[in-house]
This record gives C-alpha cells, structure tokens and sequence, in this order.
C-alpha cells in the first residue's frame, strides 16, 4: 500500500497523478482507529530501542503548502514519544545570521544525533521552493540547490540518519476552506496570517517548484512520500504508517549488556 | 610561482614530487621579510573589505602532521585581523556529542557567515586520516566520506565560501627534531604529547592516507596548496601569498552608500 504513495525514481513526476482526496479505500475516521493506536504503541517502542541502541539518527522532513497539515501532524502522530529522545524543529523566515551562511547551514546543525528523532516542520526545501516561486533565485541556482540537498541527504544517510520526507498533499479548495475556517473562528484566528492568501495566487508555480524538487531528490535509498491531506485522519494514519514501516526495518535491538563490565559489589 | 604547490587536478598525487625544505629560490627569511609586512597590510585591508561588502565568507584550511607549525601559522599570518571579523577554530578529538552526528556536523556548524574568515587548525580531513591509518574505518568508508567532503566543499562554494586548503609539509626528520625541542624546552614540554612519537610509526600510511584525499579532493575550483614546512619563515611566507593572492581575486570593493537612504535631519 505505501509503494502508491512513494516516489523513489528520478522519474517526471506530476503531482496530478495523486488525489488529495484519496483514503486507501477506508471510508472513514473509525475504520483506522485501532490500527492508528497499535502503530502508535509500536513507535513508542522504536524510539525506545533507538535510544537505547544509538545506532541511528531518525530524520521527518514534512512539506506542504500552508494550511496543509504539518503543525497537525506533528501534534498527532509525534505527540507522546519520549521528549528525551525527540526534538520539533521548524523552520521560520531566516534570521540575518542565518541568510549569511550557506542553505543549508542551519538545518545540518539541527539534524539528529544517533538515538534521537528529529521532526522538520518545513527545511532547506523552502529555498528551493519560495525562493524560486518569488523569483528571488533562477533556475540554475535552484538546480545548483537541488544538487547540493541531493548529496547532503545522501551524506546524512550514508552516515547513519533516516531520513522520511513527507509532501502533504493538499487541494486548492481545501486550502481555501481551511483559511476561512481561521479567519472565523477565534481560536483559530491568531494561525491566519493575510499572506496566505496572497500566497494562494502562486498554487501553480508552487506545484511546479515540489515537482522539481521531487524529481531531483526522490531517489531510492531516500525516496519521497506523497501523501493525500485532504482528509485528516487518513493524512495521520498513513503518515504514521510510513514512519512505522521504515523504521521496522532497522530492526532495532536494546543493546546486549556485557555482564562482565558490571562493577562488582565490594 | 603559486602554481608549483597548487593541486587543482585528480590525477594521482605524490608528495614525493614535493621537497620540505623548498624555499622557491628564496636564501633567507630576510629576503622575504619585506614583501611579507606588505602582504599582511594587504591582507588587512581585504579583511575590512570582506567585512562591510558581505559578500563572501572565507575558510582557510590548515593539515599536517604534528609539529609542521599549523598553530605556529595561524599565530605569524592570521595575528593582526580585526578580531570581529575572524575566529580561529581548532578540531581536537570529536566530543560524544560531535561523534553521535555525520562526521561533517561539528564543522559545517563553525563554517564562516558571508563577511567573515575563519581558520581550521585540523579539520573534517582528520575523518578519512586518523581514523583510516589507525584502521578506524575501512577503506569503503573512506571512499564514500572523500565523496562526502568533496560534495561538502563544493556546496560551500556554490553558496559563496571562499575555500583556501593548505598541506604543510614537513620531513620525518624535521618533526623528529621539532619532538626533541618540545622535550627539552620547558617553554614548549606543554605542547609534547608522547603520542606524537607512537604517530611518527605511521608515517607512510599518513602519507598515503594524504595523497588519497588530495587525489579525491583538489579540484579546479578547490584545489590544495602544498607548503614546504621545513623552513618555517618560508611556509609563513608562501601561505600569506596564497591567502592574499586568493582573495584579490574576489575584487572586494566597499558597498556603495545610497545617500538617499540616509535619514535627513528634522
């Protein structure tokens, strides 16, 4: 079920060719509760074995257009492991200090130690991506980009992360119906920001920009996931899915204690 | 001149081909002695240039073999810049910390924002020297980190490091010496380290270990320099030069001042 949603070859890839409105043929919330709970248990007893063994760094880079999800997610699907051994991180406007460095500066200094599970709310992706919508860099810079966030995720796999890239797939109208929902309820209000809707003028070129950017990186050792986010329960479950599925394959151990190295009493 | 220490090109690197005790034709340090104050002003005012311009950060990249003065060239050439503008950063023994990350993190972190020079005494080079001549990492591993570093560079570069790498170059027999000062100098035993001589056995592998990453490493763009150490006025000589004569090449002019942008009075 997951290789639907997975983009692994450095084929053209159309974002149209994914529904947003897709569940997997569940019809709704009730179908994937209990399977949503037991996958949730079973990453809780990941991170455990992860932390314990530190064999590896665990990296989920989440991207999406605004109002698609990646706040959610991260509050449903991570929420409930172990702070010790996980960090939120996301990724604002840069600071000057920031801008000053290279892209890809302050995101490498953030990424997982071995034993942790780092989120990403957005990433270096944002510079290939708003930048580029905005006319703020070319074409060849962001090809140049593409190249460089091609060999550091090859790097940072190639030293020990996992890495899980996740595209919350969204449509228009839905994006539309969620900034009204935020412009009138009060709650909801203080994540409305007018922007959004000046953004909702580019929906194509962004498209456009994530379809570079899938073809350039979604490569069989670090594959994309696309992920329909139209329906929010199934957004969950199939991201949790993902994560869970990936990281089974580690087979993670608690590490074998060497009963000789225990201090004796006395 | 700068030509003759200069590898730009992957074909195979001998350090043989290289004297130690090469002076470029030079008798004595008072031969270059005047030509030297002059770089070290020219040097400075490339400094104040790069500082208010913002154009370029600069990485000068110090290796070599115990005692073939990395710290003694960052004290004689890199003294006297505007402090605000330069750090010096030196990689001792990687902390838990610095090891649970991809051997690139700890440096990637201390890289120099846009306006800024920092020099590395030792640097990532260390994780495909150390670690491989003391079998540390096999000879795969290696391979895959010189792709690592090699990639690395090339991303600072295309987002506008100035990258300069110097090899200083030293004989056996001069570090021999340099050891025996160190043991006999109360003013330098702080800096003898009794490893320094279990090091001298793996001399040839070092070396070997060298010629690999020039080989894998120097590039048009980011070539090595390899300074004969055996004379150190002349090594402090020739790594000013190829610092000075790098950044000329930048053309760093002050940024002009919009006078309409300066608040009027009232």
């Amino acid at each position: 079920m997951l290789d639907d949603y997975r983009l692994d070859e450095k084929k053209k890839v159309s974002l149209e060719d994914f529904d947003p409105e897709d569940t997997a043929g569940f019809a709704s919330k009730e179908e994937v509760e209990e399977s949503f709970e037991k996958l949730k248990e079973q990453l809780q007893d990941i991170q455990e074995r992860l932390f314990a063994s530190k064999t590896n760094g665990v990296l989920v880079l989440f991207q999406g257009m605004d109002c698609s999800g990646k706040d959610g997610v991260v509050k449903k699907v991570l929420s409930g492991l172990n702070p010790q051994g996980f960090r939120a991180e996301s990724f604002k406007q840069p600071t000057s200090d920031e801008t000053a460095h290279d892209f890809l500066w302050r995101a490498h200094k953030v990424t997982p130690a071995k034993g942790y599970l780092v989120s990403f709310n957005r990433s270096y992706y944002e510079d290939v991506l708003i930048t580029r919508v905005h006319g703020l860099i070319d074409k060849d810079i962001a090809a140049t980009r593409l190249k460089n966030i091609q060999h550091f995720e090859k790097m940072l796999v190639e030293n020990g992360t996992v890495l899980i890239k996740i595209f919350l797939h969204i449509s228009p109208e839905f994006q539309l119906k969620k900034i009204n929902e935020r412009m009138e309820n009060p709650e909801k209000l203080w994540k409305f920001d007018p922007s959004d809707l000046e953004e909702r003028r580019y929906w194509d070129q962004y498209i456009k920009a994530y379809e570079a950017a899938f073809k350039a990186t979604a490569t069989k050792t670090n594959p994309w996931y696309v992920v329909p986010a139209n329906n929010r329960w199934f957004r969950d479950y199939l991201v949790l899915k993902i994560i869970v599925s990936t990281l089974n394959k580690l087979k993670l151990e608690y590490p074998q204690v060497v009963i000789d190295s225990i201090p004796k009493e006395g």
